[in-house]
């Protein structure tokens, strides 16, 4: 290294960027409603070598001005108009060989944003995601279709996997199965977030017996509309918590967010 | 951005660092044999401006051909002479202050270590730590003293506890306790760990009865030498599982590190 001069040693030394995985919980659109909705993220085609024409993860350079989280959050506006429910640090993927050119270390991040069929009023309530931004490099796929198993750049896939192990942990230990939701929901609509999340099926009865459970869990007194039938409860989580406990470093962090925090 | 040619670019465009929290159980020089044991954690005299003469976390400029978890284990080698019997990511810490001259993103991981006074007969079973590495400049200090509460340089002091986080969240939640003991340990030896950790103590019987039911806590039908009344049954994992599950993104990913596998 000594021997370079400060833009060769520049053309050597790794390139920071912040990549993000952001899952929705959604029904293609046209889909019946009985049909189980899947998990599906954003994508953004790449203009530019390499991988020019092909889908990833929204993403970019770390701005000389941008920390590591408004960094993330920009990823998030940018391609869904939406702010996070849930948006935590996942990784940082420093690899030798990650880009054909320079070296890339991507700093990654995951969110969970509401579905385009929450229970919600709010001002991106039931907006389709894909609708809200208006380009035609910006498109949701269903994490487990072929643009996302077999196409994507770099090494997204294994990003991609990668955060929905993590998802997949969360959801097990933690609360946050809620916020692939709207802040009102059924019962069975929680217990759908699990299913399509585990990829497995659980016993309502018994499922709904543990949720009951749940600290913080309150019955917001509604029901859901639209449903003829006895028309279920809508719940709340009083206290959103499961906030990952975020080192305090100076805007290093991010953590739970609450909708409208990043606005 | 535009305006600026490479070199200008170079010099505004974030520095990656990495950086390692190794922690060890021990107990001071000297101390008696039933003086309970603290968490040390090995730290490096700045030779350099900023923060010249203040202690720092072992680390430093991400190499060029050096992937991540390289970068992780040589912070190991060259402060403790240990290789890890635990290694993970910890978090990236990209505030935009941390550092008052060029802008630093940090990636930091954080290691076990097996203590100075473990039961094993390895290469460097029973070494006290600093005499493997002769340099005034490198030294171990209680997690919980002066000079890592109040004069760590940067922001090394909230790195440390976030990573303490981590550890007391992996020591409730996984099997990683025993990492900071040798291969071969007594029952209380373990509860000693998670007492440390938690900074609690635990009920001996009740800790023993579940320890006992762990899968994978097998006699070795040895016993601890030097005990010269009923001397206690030594204990080992038979598979020291436990692995965080690491992506698989091109040499990015660490993981649960057997020892002599970073030689």
């Amino acid at each position: 290294m000594e021997f370079l001069n400060v833009s060769e040693r520049a053309a050597i030394s790794p390139e920071i960027a912040v990549s993000t995985v952001i899952f929705s919980l959604r029904r293609a659109p046209g889909a019946a409603d009985d049909t189980p909705p899947r998990l599906w993220i954003p994508l953004v085609r790449r203009t530019r070598q390499p991988y020019r024409g092909q889908w990833a993860l929204p993403g970019g350079p770390l701005g000389a001005q941008q920390s590591l989280a408004a960094a993330a959050a920009e990823n998030l506006r940018t391609t869904t108009g939406l702010v996070p429910r849930y948006l935590e640090q996942l990784y940082a993927f420093g690899g030798l060989d990650r880009s054909p050119a320079r070296r890339v270390v991507s700093i990654v991040y995951w969110a969970l944003v509401r579905g385009a069929d929450s229970n919600d009023d709010g001002p991106d309530a039931g907006a389709p995601h894909s609708e809200l931004i208006e380009d035609p490099n910006v498109a949701w796929f269903p994490v487990d279709s072929d643009e996302v198993r077999a196409q994507l750049a770099f090494d997204h896939v294994e990003i991609v996997e990668y955060a929905l192990w993590r998802l997949r942990n969360k959801v097990t230990y933690g609360k946050v199965a809620h916020r692939l939701l709207g802040d009102r929901f059924t019962l069975a609509q929680v217990r759908e977030v699990y299913e399509v999340v585990l990829g497995t099926r659980l016993d309502p009865a018994n499922f709904r017996r543990q949720l009951l459970s749940s600290p913080g869990l309150a019955e917001t007194g509604e029901h859901l509309h639209g449903v003829k039938h006895r028309p279920p409860k809508l719940y709340r989580f009083e206290d959103p918590v499961d906030t990952p406990p975020s080192p305090a470093a100076h805007g290093a962090a991010t953590a739970s967010l609450q909708e409208g925090s990043l606005t």
